[in-house]
């Protein structure tokens, strides 16, 4: 396709979604705050910093000024949601008027409740498209069979997304449910630190996927209650998401509720990494309690996470409600 | 209660629930058909075979004796599916004539497509109660943590065999969709083998899951089209026991599937281990066929299993269609 895309973030995602549409489209811009970074990319075609060993595609140009994504048709948020409202505002009055953006991030700003959709809304409109899926991003680096879901209130949209994305290796499938297809990313880190949590105190595998279990249950029920479908649950930003997730070394959130579990108490903040889940899940237990929605899952991090609950004594009260 | 149980089959799972329900029940039998194990159990409490260090209640008394079973209230059935149909035909004339027959088996008996729950009625009559989910027995062995489902068409029956599992560690959720249940327990060992093809051809994680996300949605199609509910797979016997069973390293339906995708193949008769998977994929092809479904995952076991296509050849064909 002769259009021209851009990609804000050149994390692990960014850059590989920037190399999965390089045979789709004309050219990449590709955003990013990084001068060195910037340089080595557009001079050597390497981010050493995420995949020494892949070399770009020529067509990736790497950029420092916002004001070179004017004459993109399509933008891809790959930044952490902590990052959405003000790139949002740098973006507002340089990009084309008719320009699709589409969030890969997963977060929910709080207090306010709104999801990064709800954010590019608010700049935009609501047209937006979001991507979500059991994604590793280093494997759509190396041209691995990947799917993902796409959602927009605008079907158009979607269907030109979709057109960008798609490779014989990386499927990418529409559903029509924008609200459930961001709760289901946020809901996954919710679920996968909720997992970690009981690997952390060394919980049999029986009770494990129990808790699995009522946590796709409780997200169902969110999701409902918030205007999304059960079936978005059901999709691989829902189920598959929510296992890869859960179940793999590779998740930060999975991670981050082992050592909660074990009760090691990490700086969060130290080295910029972020934790989507974390962040989400004040959001997501006041979204609960104001949609009268009783969530053992979401009650049980909340405790371990914010109420300094012992991990053990948490697992015992989800315990006494299971069934 | 003062009520006798009997259980058919002191493997991991029968000598689990014998030990599970000692505490709620007067007396258990324990009908096994090895003379040295049932001396054992009753001289000396061990099933060395199983469980060598955990000593067996009192309450349990092993027998070689179906005549044993005369004056059992309930009758848990822990034995393959292979040994189902014999099983029935000795005790229709021995058990009490309102005796509650209990299956934990997962298999479907081919050609004839009828279940365990199936061939129940045929000896018996429609009011058995079906056990699943996800339940390592090593782990109910142990006291650990456990949930999971029944369900009958006698809501009466699955409230007698509800309070004679419970235990505060042994949680038991009553569900009232018996063709779900089993068809349940049946389809998460072919997503199994499935997801163990993709692992043993070495397949990325992205695509993997992607697999279980479409087997997830084939279960609930395939279990919509025989009469139950999309509700029932997502209980702790559909979506917890297809995690189990699918990610769990001790699963053996899972590693067989991983030797199936390195082209190793085992002489699966050669030591009396049962795969219910194996014989289940051309029965759930058949039904598939009969009911005018279309299952890629189906096609995929039973293409590597069944017409021995190369995996990596079956892999392209469902990727293909993945969507």
């Amino acid at each position: 396709m002769n259009i021209t895309v851009g990609v804000i973030g050149a994390g692990a995602l960014g850059t590989a979604i920037s190399q999965n549409i390089s045979g789709n489209v004309a050219e990449i811009i590709l955003l990013l705050r990084n001068k060195e970074l910037c340089d080595e990319i557009n001079n050597c075609r390497y981010n050493s910093q995420y995949y020494p060993n892949y070399k770009l595609k020529d067509n990736i140009k790497a950029t420092l000024e916002t004001g070179d994504l004017s004459n993109c048709d399509i933008i891809f948020l790959a930044i952490p949601s902590s990052a959405f409202r003000k790139t949002l505002k740098d973006l507002q009055d340089i990009v084309k008027k008719d320009v699709i953006i589409v969030t890969t991030a997963k977060g929910i700003e709080y207090p306010s409740l709104k999801t990064m959709g709800n954010l590019i809304e608010e700049y935009f409109d609501e047209n937006y498209v979001a991507l979500s899926g059991p994604n590793f991003a280093s494997e759509i680096m190396l041209n691995l069979p990947t799917v993902t879901n796409i959602a927009s209130k605008s079907y158009e949209n979607s269907v030109k997304v979709k057109k960008v994305l798609s490779t014989k290796q990386f499927k990418v499938k529409i559903i029509e449910d924008i609200y459930g297809i961001e709760l289901c990313g946020i809901l996954k880190n919710i679920n996968a630190i909720a997992n970690g949590i009981c690997e952390g105190i060394n919980i049999n595998e029986n009770a494990r996927f129990a808790v699995l279990t009522k946590g796709f249950n409780d997200t169902i029920t969110i999701i409902k209650a918030i205007g999304g479908k059960s079936e978005t649950v059901h999709e691989y930003c829902g189920f598959g998401d929510l296992i890869l997730t859960s179940t793999s070394r590779e998740s930060r959130n999975h991670t981050l509720g082992i050592l909660y579990g074990q009760r090691l108490i990490i700086n969060e903040n130290a080295n910029g990494v972020v934790f989507e889940g974390k962040n989400s899940i004040k959001a997501i237990r006041d979204i609960c309690l104001k949609n009268n929605i009783h969530s053992d899952i979401v009650n049980f991090v909340y405790d371990v996470m914010i109420r300094k609950v012992t991990p053990t004594i948490a697992f015992n009260n989800l315990w006494e409600n299971m069934e």
